[in-house]
């Protein structure tokens, strides 16, 4: 699953975006939709990897037993869209180049999975080396 | 301020949505970007009103002097998204039909208004009774 959230972040990176992929599984794993990071290419702050993933999956009754896969750790305003809507487990690539609302998230009972993966580290840390101030701003540092 | 998000909220209301809608303004009181709930309208989840109106205020460099303005509470989801972006105030029309991250946002320094507004309960009171299903999709209630 892991694979199809870099995936995402690979075609963001080509089309000169921010490398950040998500998608989002039903209990079976049968893919409800995957997204990257749309800031560059859409010039839209709102398209995060996981928010872009949640929209292209459509109006689902329930969340409860999907799984959000993301190649990097959900900021405060994707693990507020885990919580509102319930998604029952997050399983990221990588905390190391951000460590966003985990723990925030597991103490209301969300399960997360920190695959570490040395790609997603490397992908993201070359691009925020490469682009600070795309970087900081996709993140709401001043 | 809070006439332009009761505006986009009776916006999606004439298109068959939740009455939800927003407004960002920067510290001079000029309009950003305003919006509305289209999850009926463009069978998207992920277009709350406080998202829509960031999302169609383009990307901008920091957030911290900007007011959000909306006719409801944010949810975790849009309050994740101020907290992210360090929306320096928040102004809600009410806080009756769904008390949202408040508390929270107040916690970590946000200025919070609630105006208490008449108009804002009504509006989304009337379309929560006649529409409960879509309500309870809409801030992933099972």
């Amino acid at each position: 699953m892991l694979a199809v959230a870099v995936h995402e972040a690979r075609i963001g990176l080509a089309e000169g975006g921010i490398p950040i992929g998500a998608a989002l599984f039903d209990a079976d794993g049968r893919l409800l939709g995957s997204g990257h990071n749309r800031r560059v290419q859409h010039g839209d702050p709102s398209a995060h990897g996981e928010t872009d993933a949640f929209r292209n999956a459509g109006r689902q009754r329930s969340y409860r037993d999907t799984i959000m896969v993301t190649t990097l750790a959900p900021c405060w305003y994707c693990s507020g869209l885990v919580r509102q809507f319930n998604i029952g487990t997050v399983i990221v690539g990588e905390t190391r180049n951000f460590a966003g609302g985990l723990d925030w998230l597991r103490s209301v009972g969300v399960n997360v999975v920190d695959i570490d993966d040395p790609e997603c580290v490397k992908l993201l840390a070359e691009y925020i080396r490469d682009n600070p101030a795309v970087w900081n701003e996709d993140i709401g540092e001043g």
